[in-house]
């Protein structure tokens, strides 16, 4: 019996997809389940749903702040709010499909890559020159990269990955489908550990 | 030493306020601490913070109806989600605050009293004639609890209780306040029970 495969979304720009992506791999591995990344903007995904960001409200921006970092912490991840924050991502995005569609897994490594040099070095993925650097650094030609970036093609993929995630009720991130059931949210891992274990409750 | 107080900021209509609800006393005097109830209204932190409910949002509603009641199975706490969701619920925190007040603990058992008859029974709140029969359930005079709530006296309480609750930060319901630190919804229960065991983290 094949395991099944744990649909993980996620936003380059959002701190508690990146703590997601710090612990989902392990997790899935110690119950016979893989993961399958998709990146997503955000941006379209909160129109859909009329939301916006935590930290565009009055109030609760502050305590989210607060909370992305303790929230790190409490995971055991190195996360420091960046200077800049949240920015648009889609040139990232794009690239990680890319190498999901070309290269096997290697779309993945991307996304950890990258979300780690956000989250725990600063490094600003919305702007090209830094993002070419990241790209030498994981070991692909930044001129490949930027071209992939610049194409209708994968802005294309980009944008109907985008409506594909809306369709399945997808409206923040990270957001995680285990056996068609939805979980929203780096907090929904007691429930998504419980449901990995001993199934539907 | 005086055991230091953890705040508990609660709507009658938030079915996550109504899940902590059950755990928070037990919890908090496993470690030594008391529980300080306050009845607010999330119209006002709402409006305050240009948030609305999740279940006013597409695509989130969905979700989130089907999350209130999961993760109630999740933390072992009866709920069906009402037919008549949310409801304005001045009425009930009215009488919390007058029993706050005038009857030392009792607004605690009160606001447990309400929590569970709308989130487990579908007694609706908002509906005066069944809010009295909860009241003479509880060994109150409906007579002497509907003049409560409609007492200006009383509906100032409440209105001053979420002005401070908007000036301490609160946004949403529930939400802690442990030391000075604060936690918002049902799902920092991990992290609030690691402040309590361990201290700042």
């Amino acid at each position: 019996m094949q395991p099944r495969a744990i649909q993980f979304w996620f936003d380059f720009s959002s701190p508690y997809s990146y703590i997601a992506s710090e612990w989902i791999e392990a997790l899935a591995a110690r119950h016979g389940r893989t993961v399958q990344w998709k990146a997503i903007l955000l941006g379209a995904t909160f129109q859909a749903a009329e939301l916006k960001s935590p930290v565009s409200h009055p109030i609760k921006r502050e305590y989210s702040l607060h909370d992305f970092e303790r929230s790190a912490r409490f995971a055991g991840v190195p996360l420091k709010n960046p200077e800049k924050f949240p920015i648009p991502t889609q040139n990232a995005a794009r690239v990680f499909w890319w190498l999901n569609d070309k290269r096997d897994a290697t779309g993945s490594h991307w996304a950890r890559h990258c979300l780690r040099a956000y989250f725990a070095r600063g490094v600003d993925l919305s702007d090209t020159g830094q993002l070419k650097v990241l790209a030498a650094e994981f070991g692909l030609d930044p001129h490949e990269a930027e071209a992939v970036w610049n194409d209708p093609a994968w802005k294309l993929r980009l944008k109907s990955e985008n409506e594909a995630a809306i369709a399945a009720g997808v409206f923040g991130a990270p957001f995680f489908m285990i056996d068609n059931e939805p979980f929203w949210g780096n907090d929904r891992r007691p429930q998504i550990e419980r449901w990995l274990e001993r199934g539907p409750f």
